[in-house]
């Protein structure tokens, strides 16, 4: 089953404001690490899909920030594939302090379409939905 | 009548992905900007909410990335306040080229909400919600 | 004389960190649009850089950081070319706030090479050279 | 020996621009982050320096952008301090591809200076000091 991926990272000082916490934009990033680590992990990251002509966009996000993270703090991004479609698919994504499973710090959900090089939907690759349904 | 605002801006470099355009999480940078701007032009900018203990955090963003942005397009941002609550609001934000303000690019809800010091929501200021009702 | 640029910009919190003021790294941000605009206002902006195959790149940059820079502060960012070669050129940059022309809160050296598509140095474009000598 | 320190971490997409590559200002990110974790593994992390009331902010940068990283590139990143003052102290940082370590891509030597809640110069922690030199 190779549906679900838990990346893990740290928060930096970057990543903060003046507010103390992660600036709400940079959870979006955090997000597509998630993916693209997901991506690597499965030999399909970004070499192999350049190869390919294969460019992940995205169309749509919804995100809900529930508690703050912190600088320094080590975050697990937990990541899964609710829906695939010919040529797009919908992630949900959250995050949460290491070690501490139940406290989401951050959810969305995220739809990444697969386009060619001028922007046109394409399938997504056979091999990919192989793996994320075996 | 207060409740629309635009804010224009360029696009630079820093904003753009190795896909040459501006990159996704960056929009929520430029819907953040154009708030900032709103607030500053009706005299309730970052100091006087600090002055107020007055925090605005984001709790909920919704975002469609229509048409990518170019690194140096100038840009308009439009935004609208679309549902007050006693300490939330909901901004409706969209982004087009200058002067084809029918080309929507991103189109974003943010739901913000007002809070003290210790992240406890409290009312939003009387002042802000005369000025936006105008 | 076109040897000097001034941009006004203000700085958001996406610029901040924990620290309450602007991040370090993102001054360099801020003097790349300066130059950028700069590039634009000449007429030789990134349309005119791409057409012409013209790629300009950081080889070398020198940062003080003397005081800093806040959240929603207007900034003004002030540009100088003070050294031109076949393929590269200095600029001095420094920004302070508006209307404190002597509070200079940081100020950098950056050294930009004119690259073709292969990274390759290329001379300066005439055109640009003529413009800032004139 | 505990004056050198390696970090390792992967460029991805928002780390790049429309020319392919990591944007530069990015670089200043990378360094600080591999600081960071040089005071995390010391046990002197964030959540000390705040503690201690003793926070770290640079004064001086400079950079040499040497070779170009890339999306999804594995970095090493070897950060050495190169003098300690009474309130301050200077790294020599530079990275390179996982495997490569003779290929610099980016060099820097940053000054940080050890301050208190009102930005005024204090010595560095003993504590610091004595890890660093043992």
């Amino acid at each position: 089953m190779k549906n679900i991926f838990t990346f893990s990272m740290r928060a930096y000082v970057e990543d903060t404001d003046l507010g103390g916490v992660v600036y709400h934009a940079n959870y979006l990033k955090f997000f597509e690490r998630a993916r693209s680590e997901w991506a690597e992990y499965l030999d399909m990251g970004l070499e192999w899909q350049l190869a390919q002509g294969c460019y992940f966009v995205i169309a749509h996000a919804e995100l809900d920030f529930l508690k703050p993270a912190r600088a320094h703090q080590e975050l697990d991004v937990v990541s899964r594939i609710t829906r695939m479609r010919r040529a797009s698919m919908i992630y949900d994504q959250y995050l949460h302090p290491k070690g501490l499973p139940d406290t989401i710090l951050c959810r969305a959900n995220i739809t990444v379409v697969c386009v060619d090089k001028d922007i046109k939907p394409q399938p997504l690759p056979d091999r990919f939905i192989q793996l994320i349904n075996e």
